[in-house]
């Protein structure tokens, strides 16, 4: 068993860097802001290299400062059972999504450490850079270059969205180098092989919770894209323009908008804009550009297909004939995600240990199981690394299903219940 | 007659403070982005006090930063007859724009100057601080506190919405300050009356142009009111949060927007969003406030009041009824302004003058009248003005009736067609 204090004495400890949008009275009841790579990351990221090095473990930086820790076990020769996950978060993120996973792995280091648990081969921790693509627009970048998914370059020369005010928007190489977090390590498959990735992630959905359920066995994840649309009409003044002679961008995306949330529906998929910017911004003047994202996302490949291609017909359709004199659309992809089936060794691994933990719990007794599999909803960096190694997930009870929001939580039991089913699947999984 | 070479290179050469936005060859062939108070508005603000007292004319800055220019007549206890319009622009503004206006009222002082011609009372020209409403989005702001119809106070209190990248937004006062145009004099028409108010203005809408005519003899302004929209939601999850459980503040905001358009087809009005703000602004997460403009304009007071009910009963429809979980819509009025007569005295001086200025071109020969009355589709300082003193405008031929666009176009010939009916309406006004 995890130290449980110990692991929610740690997650709330590191979220003094980057605590941000408070909700309620008590001092861990704040959300995070802590953006991929700015001066928060870094500090964690400090925090992270001298605890692996506590436990005597060496740590890595890739090309895409993504963190390795390796502790060694019988036989280094062979690659390392990893867990992983980020530390970064959402502008208004919470405690749990992606934290969850790195602060939980490093316990189950400790927790070995401790037990002085001689594993066969060496097992490990990843923090993975930039998951939630909240301020570099490619959600799970490093984990992809890492799987050969994106090229090294097209990653580094990714622009930040959300520049500090006065700045002018960074890449992610540059960040990268200002944190010095920017390694020599090739971010490949190839140079840091992995045996397994495991990852605990709250669900961010309300099926446990509704279910009166402790732990979710992740099988598989939906497909998902993003775009960027851009608009393009022109700039006239909102007192004298007949709207017979308009091309408004900005109410020509409003109703594009409105068709994409049809489309979702009509396909029982999601579409949701997160990112609208209207240029130049001026009360009486119309847009000249606006530049809107969409995050698009199906069970189905092949529906999501669909979903995308009935968007583009109907944002074709807005712009051409019901706009007044025409706007133009164009759409540039930011993030293409196929659907992702999960490893069936490494999801076994887990349902056994889901078991024996969930065997402690009260209700539990008259033999109602407390696991369920599930599929998730979100991204993870578990589906790209599950391209090149057998991965699987563990989903914690989520209040309310919320995440993406400051107040989104897990409470220290479900975060401790995880984290124990992490360790008995880590073991067994090295020991098989 | 004016100079119009020395009309037109000066209205250029101030042009050279704040210009931007290249759509042509020609040097000239810019836009301007001179927003109100920015260090471009105060070189030209200097300029212009630098031409003035070339001219012999005393200056007064009153406490909103309005630039009144004094020329002595032959009895001076009796109030100046005034010419005056606007030297800030648009973000992505023309060059004639309120500048037209400004520049048309210097050139008529320098006329009378280089003539030695004595009025009767004195003549003088004003320059109206932050007209456009862009940076500060309170429209035509200084000529409402001259006219006691806004609080000195509320208008001081304006913060920017185009706060420079890394900077807090700023108050009308303390740009006032910081460029130094914070002047002593009570903004008011019992401090600074005039006797009466003409101001030249681009017409901004097609129909001098289409009709093949000169000029606009202005009787008035259709009314118009500035809102600021508040949605507020909830951030979730775009990938886990199913479309039935959002309380999506951007899908609502679009589905408004779109509704208001309806209601402005619907009243034969006009409504415009320009300006639209989504938090916290992440792909993958549903924004929780959504702030957005609406620009509302009808010619009929009575009818601009029934529009703008359609909208606020269709948003809340659509944030009750229409937005799953259901958000909360909040509104703010920023500006409203009733529609306006203008004076029929001022009227009738503008008339002789430009009947006689139209004579002079070939096309009249047959007998064809080259003017006609309009009604503004855009507010104007003239709007306040007129209800403190005997006011009317004169509008000039726009090119494809563009404004708020840095293509926007006046010819030379236009220009120097307006400053000569401007002159002869001043003098002719001033005798009377
Ligand atoms: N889990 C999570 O929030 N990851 C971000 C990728 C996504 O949007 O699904
Ligand atoms: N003329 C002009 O563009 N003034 C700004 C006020 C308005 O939006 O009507």
């Amino acid at each position: 068993r995890v130290n449980g204090t110990r692991l929610m004495e740690t997650l709330h400890s590191t979220c003094e860097f980057g605590k941000a949008h408070p909700w309620g009275t008590h001092e861990t009841e704040t959300g995070m802001a802590r953006l991929a790579l700015n001066d928060d990351d870094k500090r964690v990221r400090h925090w992270l290299i001298e605890q692996a090095k506590a436990l005597g473990c060496k740590v890595t930086v890739d090309q895409m400062g993504n963190m390795f820790v390796f502790r060694p076990g019988k036989n280094n020769t062979i690659p390392p059972v990893m867990m992983g996950s980020h530390l970064d978060t959402q502008p208004t993120g919470g405690r749990y999504d992606g934290i969850l996973g790195v602060i939980a792995g490093l316990e189950v280091l400790r927790t070995l450490h401790e037990h002085d648990h001689q594993t066969e081969g060496p097992v490990g921790l990843v923090n993975w850079t930039n998951e939630e693509g909240a301020r570099f627009p490619m959600v799970t970048v490093s984990s992809a270059v890492w799987a050969g998914e994106i090229p090294l370059e097209t990653a580094w020369n990714c622009k930040e969205v959300t520049a500090t005010a006065g700045q002018k928007p960074q890449t992610l190489k540059q960040e990268l180098e200002r944190i010095g977090f920017l390694g020599e390590v090739p971010a490949s498959y190839t140079a840091q092989p992995m045996a397994a990735h495991f990852e605990i992630h709250i669900e961010q959905g309300p099926i446990l919770e509704d279910g009166g359920l402790k732990v979710g066995i992740v099988t598989g994840a939906q497909a998902y894209n993003w775009y960027e649309i851009e608009v393009k009409g022109r700039d006239s003044h909102a007192g004298t323009t007949p709207l017979s002679a308009r091309r408004d961008a900005l109410l020509a995306a409003a109703k594009m908008i409105v068709e994409s949330n049809k489309a979702a529906k009509e396909f029982s998929g999601l579409v949701t804009t997160g990112i609208f910017r209207a240029e130049p911004g001026s009360v009486n003047t119309m847009a000249h550009t606006v530049r809107f994202t969409l995050d698009a996302r199906h069970p189905s490949d092949e529906l999501l297909a669909k979903m995308v291609s009935r968007c583009r017909e109907v944002f074709e359709k807005v712009a051409k004939e019901e706009s007044e004199r025409g706007v133009e659309v164009k759409w540039t992809s930011l993030t293409e995600n196929m659907a992702v089936q999960f490893d069936k060794g490494c999801i076994a691994a887990i349902e056994e240990s889901a078991g024996e933990v969930c065997a402690r719990f009260e209700e539990a007794a008259s033999g109602r199981k407390l696991w369920t599999y599930l599929t998730s909803g979100a991204g993870h960096d578990s589906c790209n690394a599950s391209k090149r190694c057998p991965s699987a997930m563990i989903f914690a009870v989520t209040r309310e299903g919320m995440s993406h929001t400051p107040d989104e939580y897990c409470s220290p039991e479900d975060c401790i219940t995880s984290a124990d089913v992490l360790l008995g699947a880590v073991v067994r999984y090295d020991k098989a």
